[in-house]
């Protein structure tokens, strides 16, 4: 790594020759295949974006000129061109996959989701010409971002600007998989035409336009980009990339590589089928539905793979799956009408990505009762960066009116959950999809989930009662268990099923023989299910405790740190009960 | 109204000739204004769309044939075509003035927020082609709508449909305000070039065209509705007519007529500038801030006149003012980013369209720890319709980290948080603007709001505190001088000011001489502020109650009635505090 060894900052680049920074191209995707070997990320959407990267750090002066990445995961190259080289190549968790202003003031924003890019650049160039300044303000968009909705609203807007606003369009022909929509067949018109179609999407909305056919070759995205340095308008430069480019399995498996795990490159990396997922039951579901000519469609909005949609059963599916690209707000919409159509949705989207819907769920969804299926994937406390976290969609969805939240424990108690929501015709219902080890109790759940917010008892005891959401009811089960062992008490178990109601009869006749009430959640305390058991109980005798996370951005913390900073292991749960059963205990 | 009075369904109209329909069409314009006048409600943009609508019932056959109206405001016309005209026009409040299912067959879903017609009708169209079903889907968009990312989203994946689907574009020149944005410069290109311009925002995504110059011509617009109709593709039909067409002040004032008070007919309309409101100190505010040469810029995502945000103050402000378009989205994204960038951005959204943002509010605002302002207007439980309340923006926005929600309770309690939002660089601070009558105390607020979540105590007593928020901080002094008066007790009260945060010593040192803590917001309960108390006070011995809204769509239901509904009347609470102090208080 001679040539990357001496850049410590986007000033080292501007020395180089074109000779060097082809060499330099080379080392970074190294790099990048290092750090993906290592400890997994983002793969192909980094090895695309090497050449336009290093051009980008020719041409433009970072910090200076400002740099907005969308989503932020095609961030690499950028990152070992901007002093963070050796963390990011051989300190495994020290430099993160994404914008951070933290690591650097090249970093503009701490950026995860898609389609903020244009906004965010907007805002920025605004700033700049309020303020009397000069520099370049730079988005890249690419991957499929462009059909969020966020993306074309800052288009709309940027492209009423005066002055400079450079948006370059990394078009990889792929979002996370597949492209799916009007917009990228514009795309492609604009590649077969070399960018001369009458055609095109950016100048409708009031930006001048030049395309870029080789994208990933340095001397033309150096002289490209100099041209449009200091502009005064709003112009969009769209590059045609590889996803994947340079590393011969990702080029040729561009959906499997976007993002991969650790160790492809000593492994083989076919996906075990044999081992029966929360996905894969999922999956089977909806096959069998197809398979009996039922009107089910399953929908994903741009992110497949993330939630067991794979290519072998979106292909059986055919017409009955849609995915309606990175576009999660119209997935809602879509889904709720294709239920007052008469059709069978099930929609499976990413806790954390379900934040952009929350108007839709409202509005589309919850206000008309359509009886969708929306399935919550990555609902969970974990060490995720802090964009991706999955403990806010409790709050999100179980305070909006009409619709029914459910938290299975078990893969029996998941796929009666399904099957209720599946076939009946009265409640939009979400179903937090367990982010826990497959646990099967070997018996069919009989249970009628048309009676809504009936908690089960699973152990009636006293004293104590602990109820226990969804992914959190095994540690409820592991506290009843030493409860009994250490103290000798019998306490009540309850798996209370429904995030979105509560089982008064139940949570009253506990007030007979019990003191303290604890709740479990997998999720943030604020807005969450503890908080209205807290509520319930509030002008009562009884005690509530309630666990869960607070309400913070944490950011690649560890999980068992996490548990102990929420006070979520068991002997602190144990503790605390202790504390507060001690001098109140009957 | 002899003809209007033959209409009892869209059949009715088919019989028509074209002379009785143009002869329809005037006296729908007259019931458009009696109904306008008589209750208030959408003027603009229904006397616009009357002709095309004669003309769609003509031509389809709903409720086989599915109309989805975007934000539905323009849907007085298609009432009185549908069985209701008596009930739209001379019952006051039997009939709503958005889309209601529960009114009629002919009404495919409840909508009121914009940019969800082409979504929704998209997944109508799918399901239709599942079911192997072949009827006509027609959306209807227009007046500003199309900005909103939601509609993009739709219309990317419609464009792939290779089945009937029809956009109607109601293209009318105007927003709800002035239009803003790239798109509407290509609108206006087609409409120069009738059509024919090669940039056409519409083929781009996939949409056959046709543009209609006369859209309130009922012959021309039946005409090319024939043409469309049971085609196998997706398609744009896109026409242009006249927003307040027929009432001369409304075509000549189309903002101030878009929605309109009662009684215009009758009064001038000028706003009396002479009241100050929290929406005049906070333009005087913003302009002082632009005379003196600061980087402000006041942010409005197409509601301009629902945050007082009225054409003399846009002028005045200048380049320091932004109309992003209805983009509710992007203008956080773009608030975060001006604040990043160094300007001073002031956002103005209201409580209901807030919805559109969380994800933007998390992401791209919170997470980031943009200082932009955000003012959050018409948050209050009111007896609005169902898809307009305000309840839910303090559960939405308290339980994101990092975001400062105040609740002030007078003007100057106001004015201090508005200039310590706008002079800090430390935190987003949204403003939930108070819904009550301008109050003023006469005395300038000092406290300094960087002491975060810091409760005022404005009476200190014993046995029952009373914490107040915001706009119910009103009722919270009803209570304490009834208590006073009626018990004879001295009861504390606080003012929060702060919704995001607890100030746990001074609820730590009620728990001295106190048993009873109620709480009161002017919002829903599930996730809000009174929920945090509770949780606060859960494992101690005083007890809480918590007044606010249920979790409900309530729809136009009369403040007097919700407030029995939620138990919020000054009686009832009276009453809940003798039956829970009488065993308690020592």
């Amino acid at each position: 790594m001679k040539i990357l060894e001496k850049i410590n900052s986007p000033d080292d680049v501007k020395k180089l020759s074109l000779d060097e920074m082809n060499t330099l191209a080379q080392e970074i995707r190294e790099g990048i295949l290092k750090r993906v070997n290592d400890i997994g990320g983002h793969l192909g959407p980094d090895l695309g974006i090497v050449e336009a990267t290093i051009a980008l750090h020719y041409v433009f002066n970072s910090p200076k000129d400002k740099f907005v990445f969308d989503v932020s995961h095609q961030c690499y190259p950028h990152k070992m061109l901007t002093g963070r080289k050796d963390g990011f190549i051989n300190e495994k968790y020290s430099i993160s996959g994404y914008f951070n202003p933290n690591e650097s003031e090249h970093d503009n924003f701490t950026i995860g989701h898609t389609s903020t890019s244009i906004s965010l650049a907007t805002g920025l160039a605004k700033a700049r010409d309020i303020l009397n300044q000069n520099h370049n303000v730079i988005a890249l968009i690419g991957d499929g971002s462009l059909s969020g909705g966020e993306a074309f609203e800052g288009l709309n807007n940027a492209g009423e600007l005066n002055s400079n606003f450079i948006v370059i369009v990394n078009d990889n022909e792929m979002s996370i998989a597949k492209n799916y929509g009007g917009l990228y067949k514009n795309l492609e018109e604009l590649r077969k035409t070399d960018g001369k179609s009458q055609n095109n999407f950016f100048k409708n909305l009031g930006f001048e336009y030049i395309y870029v056919e080789e994208g990933n070759d340095i001397k033309t995205l150096i002289e490209t980009f100099k041209t449009v340095k200091d502009i005064k308008k709003p112009i969009v430069v769209h590059i045609h990339t590889l996803k994947g480019k340079g590393y011969k399995p990702a080029e040729e498996n561009k959906e499997c590589y976007h993002w991969h795990l650790a160790g492809f490159l000593d492994k083989k990396d076919e996906v075990n089928k044999q081992i029966e997922t929360y996905e894969s039951i999922t999956t089977d579901f909806l096959l069998n539905k197809k398979e009996n000519s039922e009107p089910v469609v399953a929908i994903t909005a741009g992110t497949p793979g993330a939630v067991g949609f794979y290519p072998e059963f979106r292909e059986k599916m055919g017409k009955n799956y849609t995915d309606v690209a990175i576009s999660e707000e119209h997935s809602i919409a879509y889904a709720s009408a294709l239920a007052k159509g008469g059709a069978k949705p099930v929609l499976a989207l990413m806790s954390s990505f379900i934040q952009r819907t929350y108007d839709q769920l409202s509005q589309d969804l919850a206000l008309n009762k359509s009886a969708a299926t929306i399935l919550v994937y990555w609902g969970t406390i974990s060490p995720m960066d802090a964009t991706h976290l999955g403990i806010f969609d409790i709050p999100l969805i179980s305070n909006i009116p009409n619709i029914v939240y459910l938290a299975p424990t078990n893969k029996e108690e998941y796929l009666a959950m399904l099957n209720w929501a599946y076939n009946q015709n009265e409640h939009p219902v979400a179903i937090r999809v367990p982010f826990i080890p497959l646990k099967s109790t070997g018996m069919k759940d009989l249970t009628d989930y048309s009676k809504l917010n009936k908690f089960k008892m699973i152990n009636q005891g006293e004293k104590i009662a602990i109820i226990a959401l969804g992914n959190f009811f095994n540690l409820g089960e592991k506290i009843h268990s030493k409860l009994k062992a250490e103290l000798n008490i019998n306490s009540t178990l309850i798996n209370p099923c429904y995030i979105t109601g509560i089982d008064e009869n139940m949570l009253d006749s506990l007030k007979q023989n019990h003191n303290l009430v604890i709740t479990l959640e997998d999720g943030v305390l604020d807005g969450g299910f503890g908080e209205k058991i807290s509520r319930f109980y509030s002008t009562s005798d009884i005690k509530v405790k309630n666990y869960g996370a607070q309400k913070l951005f944490t950011d690649r913390v560890p999980l068992n740190e996490l548990y102990k900073m929420f006070g979520l292991t068991e002997n602190q749960i144990l503790d605390d009960i202790k504390k507060l059963t001690n001098c109140k205990l009957v």
